[in-house]
């Protein structure tokens, strides 16, 4: 189907969650290629907004995101994946999910959970 | 905290789970007022990319995010908020999540599930 690419200069946000614990993972952004190359492979594709590049996530870890299910949104403008995290772990700091800092009453970041894996191992940094 | 605004022209996407469920409702835009306004207020609150204006959500259909926790990714860029959905459908639709149609094998979306109100009804449109 046709996606909304056209909000954000060609980008659209991608919601990923775990198939399995439903926890949202992270969020990242695909462009039309990204789009394509998920849907053929079965892996999970992004526009780097860093780096400017095709990102495959997982290429240099080996943790990659075999999409289960794909979901969009009322407007065409948002994806959602479902996925099973290889490795577990989504964040390159090494933790399950990029949203592992919950705020307090005074709306300071906590973080919560510990990483499952050390991100200087794994990305030999 | 401070987050980073700076990505997409003075927006970061957030998203919304209901608290309960886990499921994914939707994925809206903050700009830094509406940041602000959701802490303060306790109720989430947007900016409509469609409208130009600051959005909180359900005050037109009465259908507020009660917000119950609020996460903060690794780089401070896109938000996630567990909420209490009041009237349970997030979806402008009717329909509980936004995230309605799932792709079937060929890559065609197929709406799932029903409406739990009438839009009609709701917005009076």
């Amino acid at each position: 189907m046709d996606l909304d690419f056209s909000k954000i200069d060609g980008l659209l946000p991608a919601v990923v969650q775990d198939q399995a614990t439903g926890e949202v993972l992270m969020v990242a952004f695909m462009n039309q290629e990204a789009w394509e190359k998920t849907l053929e492979t079965g892996e999970a594709h992004y526009w780097s907004r860093s780096r400017d590049v095709l990102w495959h996530k997982g290429s240099t870890s080996g943790h990659v995101q075999k999409v289960r299910e794909v979901w969009v949104d009322c407007d065409a403008d948002t994806v959602l994946l479902k996925v099973e995290q290889v490795g577990r772990a989504a964040c390159h700091t090494g933790h399950v999910s990029c949203f592992h800092r919950r705020l307090d009453e005074k709306g300071e970041p906590v973080t919560v959970g510990r990483p499952v894996f050390d991100p200087k191992k794994v990305y030999g940094k």
